[in-house]
């Protein structure tokens, strides 16, 4: 990835040389402010399977406002490789069982707990416990009891907490929400995403074993579609009924393969999702009373892709999202900007998730839900 | 619209003027035969609406194997005004009381009824009994039990009858067929589809009474998208599922405003439908195994536009849907091409509507259907 610093690319931005019909109200906007000159705060990230490898330590290394600090793995062969690759002392390494001695390291500010689902919890609440900040990667848990238990820690050790939602992060995103609000094409009338890939992957995989993932395509990418419906219509849903349909039992054994779910909004908005680990898909179509805006691809790491019915293309030039949504935290802990990933929301997130499991329980049978403003942020 | 002869027109594309990706297998091969020197059949039009005003009639100037050859009305002072317009003898024009008589003119060989739905059945059963062939305007009837005695009534009289799905002779959805069927792409794996639109006009229009439509936003527009979602699998669902949902009740006094639902195929694809009165959307979205297609618009008069995952455009010159659908059944008639709109896709249609109105009556439950290939052609 090319690194240009924040501000060079804002210049180049509003120079032309982005090509982009619909470039205001960047989030980069930001970059004029003078969090460049404060510390950089350590992260530690607990897990080193393959989003930590690809995605969340190379976007630390970009990233302005936090960097690499530490690690926490359970396979020891990780660690000189990493310390290695990423100048991380001896010091700042840890294992599961030592974990919770991270409380005295102070070059640890934010834990990141990177984890198969069901250990969200444990070890958000241990590293809130150290007195660590937490970034805890979607799903927030693998329950809303799970969820109340991190955010009841966080407030208890008075530390902040994120949910992993990188697209709140991402310009794509942040121009949906701005054309939803400003409404240049009106009030929003439909939404429709879409989160699915096809996973011929080890059927042995975390992803497929209900006990460490607490659910499948609905749990991963599913959660997705919820925040996209949600932040394409641009308040909480009222009600959602929901779907599931199974192909490939031998492969998908106790998780759920493909979910459709539809939901209902205060404003009369209708939102479709659809969320599958046996096909591709990866939009969000709003539809306004005199317009339409599409992103394809909407919920990949990127590039992203988007347009609009005026024949406008959304385009940004490409960064990484994780890097984005990492240095939006760090700056929420530094100078108190909005957390634009609360615990609250991964928490309403998992409440629609566990609506949508009861609804397919049910026969499909609409279940209200009772969200206000939770999770909705800015 | 521009009068060009179909040798001429595929002229014209062979020769690349269409900048067209994808143009193998285009329906207009078809002007390569020796049809054009058969006689034109005389086509009745019962109802003389806006879609008769504006579409139909305009499209039988430009047809190839069918022209206008008579009206029947209701309304006193359109008669001379059509007969001016188009040549109409005043011995081919007719009212709704004397329309029988119209067995007796052998200048006409098909009515097509554009009445409001809930007429459908009456006058297609009493064109066939008059001898003349049928095209019933989508959708078919009001009733499962309505298309089976105009299917009926047309096999006794030993005469063709078709529905005026104007989208099945549009070589978008042929292209959406061949790509479908020929898989470059890989299998199809899910299928999204859109037909909304928002509706202003006087609420006592006769879309929006029961009595007259049978329905609503379902079967004036949700027939589209079971449509495509069909030809965009490539076979019949054999189970469905829907949702209703309502915001403007004082508008929509009986008849359904917006209506989601999910089919499941023989071959393990979901496709999801989503159809409206109060929302714009236009879309029909196939992702395969490899890849994906969009049209946007898929279901309007046209131009259509369409794309795919391989950055190809789908693009055709715009050509009348409705001029295209009514050659295809006059070419039918005299030369015994496929029927591409058999009774028993207007039948098996209302089977599905009758299908997601039990399963909304339901709560949403999944209703079985027993479908076979009814109604699939080609």
């Amino acid at each position: 990835m090319e690194s240009i610093s924040r501000r060079t690319f804002s210049t180049k931005l509003s120079s032309g040389i982005a090509g982009t019909a619909l470039l205001s109200n960047m989030p980069f906007a930001c970059a004029m402010d003078n969090t460049s000159k404060m510390k950089k705060l350590g992260v530690a990230l607990v897990g080193l399977g393959s989003y930590s490898t690809y995605q969340l330590a190379p976007a630390l290394k970009d990233a302005e406002h936090c960097y690499l600090a530490g690690i926490v793995t359970g396979t020891p062969k990780k660690e000189k490789e990493w310390m290695e690759k990423y100048g991380i002392p001896q010091s700042n390494v840890y294992n599961y069982d030592n974990f919770d001695t991270i409380a005295n390291n102070d070059d640890i500010d934010i834990v990141y707990v990177v984890l198969p689902n069901s250990m969200h919890a444990d070890f958000s609440i241990r590293a809130a416990k150290a007195g660590k900040h937490v970034i805890c990667e979607k799903p927030m848990a693998v329950s809303v009891d799970e969820c109340d238990a991190i955010i009841e820690a966080c407030k208890k050790a008075n530390v902040k907490l994120s949910v992993g939602y990188r697209m709140q992060s991402d310009p794509y995103t942040n121009e949906v929400k701005r054309l939803v609000k400003e409404k240049p094409f009106g009030n929003v009338q439909y939404v429709s995403s879409d989160a699915a890939y096809i996973s011929r992957g080890n059927p042995g995989q975390w992803r497929l074993n209900k006990s460490l993932s607490g659910g499948g395509a609905l749990v991963n990418m599913g959660v997705y579609s919820i925040q996209s419906n949600i932040y394409g219509v641009g308040m909480n849903p009222i009600s959602v009924s929901a779907q599931e349909f199974s192909t490939r039992p031998d492969y998908f054994k106790n998780t759920d393969e493909t979910i459709t779910a539809q939901m209902e909004f205060p404003n009369g908005t209708v939102a479709h999702m659809f969320t599958s680990h046996n096909a591709n898909a990866n939009r969000l179509f709003v539809s306004f009373e005199k317009g339409w805006i599409e992103l394809n691809p909407c919920h990949s790491y990127g590039p992203l892709s988007g347009r609009t019915s005026k024949g406008e293309t959304i385009a940004y030039p490409h960064k990484s999202q994780q890097m984005l949504q990492m240095d939006d935290f760090a700056k929420h802990i530094l100078t108190g900007t909005p957390n634009v990933t609360p615990g609250e929301m991964g928490k309403r997130d998992m409440i629609i998730v566990e609506a949508i499991y009861k609804s397919i329980s049910e026969g499909g049978k609409q279940i209200s839900l009772d969200l206000g403003n939770m999770g909705i942020v800015g």
